[in-house]
């Protein structure tokens, strides 16, 4: 299992997500089957194994991980870490903090996932908690939006974190060598906002990122800036919205073109437009932010294609050394802030 | 001027507004035209009587108060209403507090319209500002979400007060007997959300209000509530954010079925839709909340259909005396809350 010739190593949580082990195992069968890694299979050994049976993979670089239990969506992740130690997701999770993987993916509980990520993994310099983010509103697809929701009340210096991190995602994964950060607010006047945002403001000109002010909620879908800086709770509010509307005009749609276009040409445009609103369940999943490894959470209710998705942005996470550009741009904003 | 058997009367600014003073005064005519109330013009007389030189009102209900100058959007409100004193938005607030008028109403600066209803008209009992609210997500014509923007920061009183006015509009304009109330959080358990809606939560539990708990962001599109109670920080997020994703699915849509049915259905289906995300300016305007008369403010850009639907609600307003009504609420959850 040690690095194999410049080959990604990633640790796959086959037990955790509402469609494990099966959709999981068929979507790291999928990413197996390219070439592109290596894949350790983590779970209840014999149930991988019939699972593994339906599929001709004694030439693929696939293998299985005993690990023992798994935590689900709902328990206290604290208390559920404490109790199963060889749950899936802690396996995975200590294989890349003890060098036997490069990256670990899982479909299963997100604070199962962060838990494990901050205790075993540690988290980057200056971050209180992990964060999730990503571009999670479809129209704006090179648009970063940090928190989503783990860190709901927030102090500027968590803030500017995000900033700083929302700068590097957007640079390894976009390639965008000058990515704009911005602040959202309720006006897009230097001023405008809340308490939070006024004070967060002069940190942010300070910052050394190529913060461009406010902007507001109506220039997310514009693409106005590549890293869209928000407190979890706002952020979530803003994930949920796009998604909810996305449903429910998805299904006006259908109601009002029902008949005029081909059923077909239908459901193709319905399931573009869908996916502009709910990149959540079309990108697959997005590497935690603020911790000291590649740690990927994918969405609960994923099937094979985004499973593979998702380990294929764990690999790109690690080949576009996201996390130590992280590190360096989190210690670099530590010092200045410190001058 | 006084009380014609029972006719509302109702002043309108005829000078604020992007296509102020044109589009106001056809707006205005087009609603005397219906008989359904008395219009009081106020603005630049001259001006006002060669706009009105365009139309037959000799006939009709409306007449023109003299007023000079505007306050302008961007223009500090507190300072404009010192610098103008008889400009036309503290003429029309001023008729109602002298009961020259039964509701006043303008397309001009919000912040300059809640100025001028804050002083002239007076708050209500355990109101700090005058908030606004409404129907403003499309596709739950029937969820009012307050506040949309005047009160960033709030504290756990200010957020029930929403709550008790927001019933009281579900109350007065839909007829419901029992609005559902709902605070916005990250989550629908209790106890999940920021620090602001834990300690919200419980001040709303014993409120007497039908509090339903907990809503996330994708249950407003769903109706799942008739009041939803949010900071304006956030409530201008969800309005702007409504607004910025159905322009930008609009021109998506409009670009894929280009060509697949005929432009005639397109341009209906287009606008329709378009109006799902963008009640802001169909709907005319809304009434502000927490002060002690009708002042309904419309949108900046609004043409006269608009300008009529504002006129409309004022009507509205006044004859399901949602003032008083509002009133009486707000008095009750105080005497509730000090018990």
């Amino acid at each position: 299992m040690a690095s194999e010739n410049g080959i990604v190593r990633i640790a796959v949580d086959a037990m955790g997500g509402d469609n494990a082990p099966s959709e999981v195992v068929r979507g790291a069968v999928q990413f197996a089957s390219t070439g592109q890694g290596y894949v350790l299979l983590v779970g209840e050994p014999e149930t991988l194994q019939s699972e593994l049976a339906q599929y001709d993979v004694s030439s693929l670089p696939i293998r299985v991980i005993p690990s023992e239990g798994v935590i689900r969506e709902g328990e206290q992740p604290a208390l559920a870490l404490r109790q199963k130690p060889k749950a899936s997701v802690l396996v995975s999770t200590g294989m890349v903090k003890r060098g036997m993987a490069d990256a670990c993916v899982t479909m299963g509980s997100t604070g199962a996932a962060m838990a494990a990520a901050a205790v075993i993994l540690g988290l980057a310099k200056g971050v209180e908690r992990p964060a999730l983010g990503g571009p999670v509103v479809g129209v704006a697809p090179q648009t970063c939006i940090l928190d989503l929701g783990t860190n709901v009340d927030c102090r500027p210096r968590q803030l500017l974190s995000f900033g700083a991190i929302g700068d590097v995602f957007a640079r390894s994964f976009w390639g965008n060598d000058n990515p704009r950060v911005a602040l959202l607010s309720v006006g897009a006047e230097a001023g405008k906002g809340n308490r939070q945002v006024r004070e967060t403001t002069e940190m942010f000109e300070q910052s050394g990122l190529n913060f461009i002010g406010n902007v507001e909620a109506d220039d997310i879908p514009k693409g106005a800036a590549e890293v869209v800086v928000c407190d979890g709770f706002v952020g979530n509010i803003v994930m949920k919205l796009t998604e909810g509307l996305g449903q429910q005009l998805n299904a006006r749609l259908r109601e009002s073109l029902s008949g005029k276009i081909p059923e077909s040409e239908l459901d193709a445009l319905l399931d573009e437009f869908y996916s502009t609103s709910n990149v959540v369940e079309t990108r697959g999943g997005g590497p935690l932010f603020g911790v000291n490894g590649v740690s990927v959470v994918g969405h609960g209710s994923a099937r094979a294609d985004a499973v593979e998705r998702a380990i294929g942005m764990a690999k790109s996470a690690v080949e576009t050394e996201f996390i130590p550009q992280m590190n360096r741009q989190l210690e670099e904003l530590d010092s200045r802030l410190s001058e």
